[in-house]
This record gives structure tokens, C-alpha cells and sequence, in this order.
């Protein structure tokens, strides 16, 4: 019999910038072959509202790309509500539409990702500390 | 032996506008405490084409940034094909790119969410009564 | 005693324009189907970077209306860095932020989504043959 089961780990990372996308590929890929399962998904999670978890290509132009599209559509200080009493009205709302969490499917013990589909945690209000929840769970 | 399990509540809101963000995290928090499930997953569902999930802070100011944010960049009556047979083309798009459902974390019996994220459905085509599906998964 | 099970598939699609949106809600159901899983979640994930997934209602023109919307909010060519190595740029912005998953509810094996929420690959930079991985994990 195969026996179901979760596995869950959480990390940290330390940012240096305002808005910044943070490769963490290779630590989720850690925690998947920690979790010895063989097959089911694993979700990726920041317990923050002013990050963001996304999947793309690590290639350094794409990254700024990222970076600078997100300042556009999110403008800081456009006259905010939440800025009468914070100042990061726009990470928060980049935060809640771009979400806080990817899910992506384990087979045969590894991410089944797409060979361009990294995963980068998205600082959108650094430099903060970052904390990453990974759970895998399947059989 | 840990035994996986699965449970799936549902409940329903009502909205009162056209545009709102309905916080409700007690509402899954409760779900998660009568699971008994200690460590997985819990993924949040609108089965509806013009509602979305989104995590948040529950800050008044927010909570118009949100809904101000969502109605400017998905606007009303932008000259939408789907118009001509409905009013609510910007629903519709709004609904489907900020995704209908958000999935967080349980450990230790509790989601493991951040302070400052609750969990909101987002009503973009009100007001109306919406059904939130909530699936607990782990062991 | 009900067993928790992982059932994972995956099939392809052949894309014919640049952008589409290609509806697999059958191929989903069947996946569903297939894996005799009760309840639970049900993943549809793209392991691509310049691709999505969304939900929403199977109307043309609500069809055409999202695939404007999209190539309006994340414009081919305008001054990416990543367009100096590549022309595509602007697919990987859409299929990052839009995201390349998501899950639905399973209840008494059906997927428990809405009347207006069909299952669609988003094409953003075809035509491509694409690959789509679908898990259900439950009891």
C-alpha cells in the first residue's frame, strides 16, 4: 500500500531591495526530496502581505523586466487610502492580485516545472525578512 | 500511524455592492478547527466567473484601495464583446485574472497565514449571494 | 476506512494563434473522472512560462474579450529588456503574474465548480504544442 503524507518546511531569506524577485528554486527542490514523496503537488507560500510567490524564467533582463512592470501597474503614493497610515498601499495590492502562493505538481520526486519556470519569491516593500512556507503533499 | 484527511466545508455570503471585499477568515479559520487536521493545506473556492479570493489586510483605507484598484483597472463598459449579451465583461476578466481561489498553509492545527493576511472574497458583479467552498487537506 | 490517493495526468495541446484561450474543461472532468477520487482538490497546472491557466465562462465574445484584455495589459514590444535576447518579454509578464495553476474543489466526484467556470490553457505566445498536468488528490 501507498501511504499518503505532508511535508513541510519553512525558510527564510533577507532582501536588499524595495521591490525585488528572489530565486528560491533550488530550496523548494530541497524540501521536495526531503519530503520523499513521489507524487502530488507542492504549494509555495509567503505569510506576508506585501510579497508576492511567482514562476519564471531566471534570465537576468527578465527579472528587471518584472520588477519595473510591477512599479507600473502598481504605482507607489497615487494618492492610497492606506497611505494615511502606512506607506506601502501599492505592495499591498500588488500582493493580494498577484497572490501569495504558486501550487505546482511533484512527479516521480522532482517539481514537475517547465525548464523557464523558476520560482522567485517577489519582494514588493524590502528590505525585509522573508519567511517562505513549503508543503508537499502526495504519496 | 498520521492518517491524511480531507475536509470540505461550504457556506455562503451575501454582498450588498457592486464592487466589495467580504472578510472571511473566521468563517475558514472555523473550517480549519473542525477538520482536526494539524498539518497541509486549505484552499479557498468561489465556485463563480465575477468573484475572486484574495489575502489582505482588513484596514478600512485597504479595503477601498482594493476595490477602487479593481474597478479602474477592470473597468465598466470598456467597449467589451461580451457586452452586448451581459453588462458585466469587466467582472468576468477581473474574476478570471485575479484567480477564484487562494490556498494557505495549516500547521499546528491553524492557517499559517500572516498577521496582516485575511482572506477576503472579493464580489465584482453585486450584489448577489456567493458560495465559498473550503477544502482542508493533511494529516 | 477511506483512503487518501494521488492521481496525476497529463495531455497536450496544439495552440494556433499567438495568444488563445483553449478550453480543457472535458479533459479536466475526465482526469477527475479517471482518478475515482470523491473529494478533494483538483490542480491544472502548465509547466510553461509563457503560458496560464484561468477560469472563467466559455462565451466568444467574452473569449475575445480576454485575450484584448490581456494583450492590452501586457503589450508585445514595448521596451523590455528581455526582448534584446528574445521577443517575448511580454508573455512571460502575462503568464507570471496571471499564474500557471489552479485548483478547484472535487466534491462527489465531479469538480465543484461553477456553471460559468470552464477550465482554459491561456496561449501567450503561440502557436506552441503545450503540455498540461492535472492532480487530484482526495479520498
Amino acid at each position: 500500500m501507498i501511504i499518503m503524507k505532508v511535508h513541510q518546511d519553512q525558510f527564510e531569506i533577507k532582501t536588499s531591495q524595495r521591490t525585488e524577485a528572489v530565486d528560491v528554486t533550488s530550496k523548494i527542490e530541497d524540501a521536495v526530496k526531503k519530503s520523499k514523496i513521489k507524487n502530488g503537488i507542492c504549494t509555495v507560500f509567503v505569510p506576508h502581505a506585501t510579497a508576492a510567490v511567482i514562476l519564471n524564467e531566471n534570465e537576468p533582463g527578465l527579472v528587471d523586466d518584472i520588477i519595473n512592470k510591477v512599479e507600473k501597474d502598481f504605482p507607489a503614493g497615487a494618492g492610497y487610502e492606506h497611505d494615511r497610515i502606512d506607506d506601502n498601499a501599492h505592495s499591498h495590492l500588488a500582493s493580494g492580485f498577484i497572490g501569495q502562493s504558486r501550487t505546482i505538481p511533484v512527479n516521480d520526486s522532482r517539481l514537475l516545472r517547465g525548464t523557464w519556470q523558476n520560482v522567485f519569491v517577489l519582494e514588493l516593500d524590502g528590505p525585509r525578512n522573508r519567511k517562505v512556507v513549503v508543503t508537499v503533499i502526495g504519496e
